[in-house]
């Protein structure tokens, strides 16, 4: 023990960055990941927890924009100052760890390997506010499948996973873009492999900060941000910039024709529009979702919706290979997805995904919540992404020098319970327990046989351990518990053979509201015999129970 | 990604002591966790995740037997090199954060505080097998109670929560200790508190190892060990080692002579058996637990033995007010127990139990198995310890200077899972998925539409995402996923509106036992309908599930 004259307190503080989780942040988030784990076992994904500690060899550094010291991991050197050994690593992600266990048990695995995993990992970076340094994640990836059926499952799986814990239908959206078509467009224009595509990239990235115009901006010259400090541009020219950004914005372009045409009845189509016309010579020729002698419905938008945007993509990558088989990849999504029941309403095809890691080779995805929330300064905003993923065809090539195709995604679990929780899906505490109060010390014996009782008929109950001396301190602890029963026998219902049974709800809403003319007709505190003491406080918990609904 | 030609390639493996977990080893965790978890809660204990990293100086150190580098914890310094910060560790128990997290949010937190933890810890020891520097822990604690109610609170839930999970009564026994009593005992003998106390305490903690005449050496002059060398004694003379020995054997003591008297009527006891003395007067003493006119049935023994215990640590403590305050708190945890039907066939005091750390102040308990298993050379030991803890009364204080009662207890998580493996209380494997097989590559669509049907329906189901082309390898791979069906839907079965269904475990039986006669009775492939696929698919899971009973 510290002898605090001889030494200095020790700090009583999480580390810069890091944060403790109270009560009902646990359970929650425990019950969350159960029913996720749930959705990605019916799949057939079988759960994997591997090592939190990786050697930064294995790692690998695919953190992007990482300028700080160890490379945003938390990392040291094995054994003593005379005799050191590998750098160790807390792991940054559930991706790069599952290439090396993929790699180490091959053997052992079946082909394809399909798994989920989840639990927190650690990054090095500046924390910010409710920006942390440790955080959860949940990720489910099948390798070893080149398949576009594992993107799809990967996509169908995400969205009954947000309806699973509880995103109703409409409130989400799963967004899938392919890497190889932007490749295919910037071979069209003539932009050649290497840095400057990589400029591309992270311009279409911003999209969402700064606008159609900002990206034109970015993409040719540059611009003045809004800090004032001018920003150099990739410098497209403008021939060439343009099918870059009709790529991005060819989701955005087909959901406002199809709004447009949904207005119309067939008949009022003008089929030579030319602002209509890629879409509605694409509507013409295809038989998939569109219902002749009606006008465009609903449904009938949603089932075109993703054709539209491939038709879009396929004139931008023009005779471009890897173009078109990004496009291809994409159609054959669609397919299986439409094919299982999921239409453009639940996952759609959205060029302006593009997914931060560098590691990504084919199609990329992102689950976006479509609802609106205030945002710190009082703005309306959706509530954004809350997971994402996509196809990593070389990651477990870094280790045994054969290519393994792999593709998965990540849940951002903090903010997808921070979402649960906007839309008043989950609630604030969990139930507290019942308290036996202690009236009398030296009946403790007494408590606790009550106590035992009352847990063994499946209730949360407590008996109060701290100083029973000021009753009032106990009934402001169970208030504290958020505890919705007291129990009280001091000396004189003991000897008649009773308890008194407090309903700490209903007092409190009476505290709150009632006059006193209701307060005698709803008494909070009931007298009765010892020996109904479980029936009485289920009773009451079943109306408190009740109430709530 | 790395070139292979320029750059070797990473290492493919966990670093040493580390390993990864798959499959049912994670699902069979997390659900005994969420037993475990069940059970905390219904006891009104609140879940905490503190922070996996600490600065070293909050984390202390209590690690026993730390003669490594960093003191036993994965440790690192904050920061670039010329702008170094704190030093943060791993945590190594759940314990020394809790005392943080208290200190810490003391003011938020309601007083007492039961709360529970579960997750992993990181020790910084050699590692070797089954020894791992990652490992799980899950704990309960009571912090800011000195009531020994809060201590029999945690032995009756450990009873409670080891049945939850599924280990019988009579297969487990929570042993209870109180520091206090052995340093009564080393004041009558007249041993000065130190180094000393801390070599006896050592010493018993070696009794399961060297047995009683090898603790009767070392408490003296010190004795030879297995491997020739010879180790030093305590130096206590025999008439101050001898109180220790039999302050250490008390229980195994009252276990043998109440042995001796189960197997007497009152009527054969001769009161005045030198050998039985201080049992019988402490019986004939005693009104509890004796039963008039029978002799001493087992259930009588049961509520005897720990009474009879704590009469002959009475004895050996004298007039020490240390250590008859350590029999007094031992009495108050049997009393509070007893009131609650917890007798000595679940929770025993057991002298012999000492738990390494350091910081205990009180009462100690440890939950061991009593089923005996094979050892790795094939002898027959009882399985042993799985949890542990006790009282620890200072370790809030090194951060506020103010004493803040504590108790609580820890999980082996692993070694619990172990247990109820070797007990066959968990199966060595999840259930796989329903497989559907790929028979013609082109319509994917239609075999997503049936994975979806089944999912749906509630049933784990995959469609077979490898390279389709050779059909025994679907087999092979629903064989490892230990599939118990396999759909088959060729061309020709398309055409007539059928599906294969194949029970893979009825044919894998098949395949290993029964004659070509019985196999033509019972066939393990059937042809149903399409639209039946469901109905019988469910229909031979039930029966596989009914078969498994």
């Amino acid at each position: 023990m510290a002898k605090p004259k001889k030494q200095p307190r020790p700090k009583a503080e999480t580390p810069k960055g890091f944060r403790d989780y109270f009560g009902a942040e646990v359970t929650q988030r425990t019950e969350m990941l159960r029913q996720i784990a749930g959705v990605y076992h019916r799949y057939g994904f079988d759960a994997l927890e591997s090592s939190a500690v990786e050697t930064v060899e294995a790692l690998g550094k695919f953190l992007p924009d990482v300028d700080r010291p160890n490379e945003g991991v938390f990392a040291w050197q094995e054994g003593a100052e005379e005799d050191k050994g590998d750098w160790l690593a807390l792991r940054y992600d559930l991706t790069a760890p599952l290439a090396r266990v993929y790699a180490q048990h091959r053997n052992d695995l079946p082909t394809p390997y399909r798994r989920y995993a989840m639990g927190p990992v650690w990054r090095n970076e500046k924390p910010g506010p409710g920006r942390y340094r440790q955080f959860y994640q949940c990720d489910a990836d099948t390798v070893g499948s080149g398949s576009m059926a594992a993107d799809a499952e990967i996509c169908a799986m995400l969205a009954d996973t947000l309806e699973a814990v509880g995103m109703p239908r409409g409130d989400y959206l799963i967004r899938v873009n392919n890497r190889k078509v932007l490749n295919g467009v910037l071979e069209v224009i003539g932009l050649p492999e290497g840095e400057d595509r990589a400029a591309v990239l992270r311009t279409i990235d911003k999209f969402d900060k700064v606008g159609e115009a900002g990206v034109r901006e970015l993409l040719g010259k540059g611009r003045l941000d809004a800090s004032g400090a001018y920003i150099d541009g990739v410098g497209l020219a403008p021939e060439q910039a343009e099918p870059v950004v009709q790529f991005l914005l060819a989701g955005k372009t087909v959901d406002e024709k199809l709004d447009t045409l949904g207005q119309k009845t067939l008949g009022e189509i003008d089929p030579d529009d030319p602002e209509l016309h890629s879409i509605i010579s694409m509507i013409l020729a295809s038989k998939r979702g569109y219902r002749a002698g009606s006008g465009l419905d609903v449904s009938a938008s949603n089932a075109l919706r993703n054709a539209a945007t491939l038709h879009v993509l396929r004139e931008l990558v023009c005779n471009s290979v890897v173009g078109s088989e990004g496009v291809n990849e994409l159609e054959e999504i669609v397919v299986l997805l439409e094919a299982q029941g999921y239409d453009s309403s639940r996952i759609v095809i959205d060029p302006s995904v593009v997914r931060g890691l560098g590691y990504y080779t084919g199609p990329v995805y992102e689950a976006e919540l479509t609802f609106e929330i205030f945002d710190e300064k009082g703005r309306k905003r959706q509530f954004g992404s809350v997971a994402g993923g996509g196809r990593y065809d070389d990651l477990v090539k870094r280790f045994t020098g054969q290519a393994v195709p792999a593709t998965g995604i990540s849940i951002g679990v903090d903010r997808l319970l921070a979402a649960l929780r906007e839309k008043g899906r989950i609630t604030a505490h969990d139930q507290g327990p019942v308290v036996v109060t202690v009236m009398d010390r030296d009946r403790m014996a007494d408590y606790q046989a009550m106590v035992a009782e009352l847990r063994n008929a499946g209730i949360r109950a407590e008996v109060y351990l701290g100083n029973p001396k000021n009753f009032g301190n106990q009934l402001k602890y169970a208030d504290r518990r958020h505890s919705p029963v007291a129990v009280i026998e001091g000396g004189d219902e003991k000897e008649r053979g009773v308890v008194q049974i407090k309903d700490l709800i209903l007092g409190a809403q009476i505290a709150e509201s009632a006059t006193l003319e209701e307060w005698k007709e709803r008494p909070s505190q009931f007298e009765v015999p010892r020996t109904d003491l479980i029936a009485k406080v289920r009773e009451i918990l079943d109306a408190q129970a009740g109430g709530q609904d």
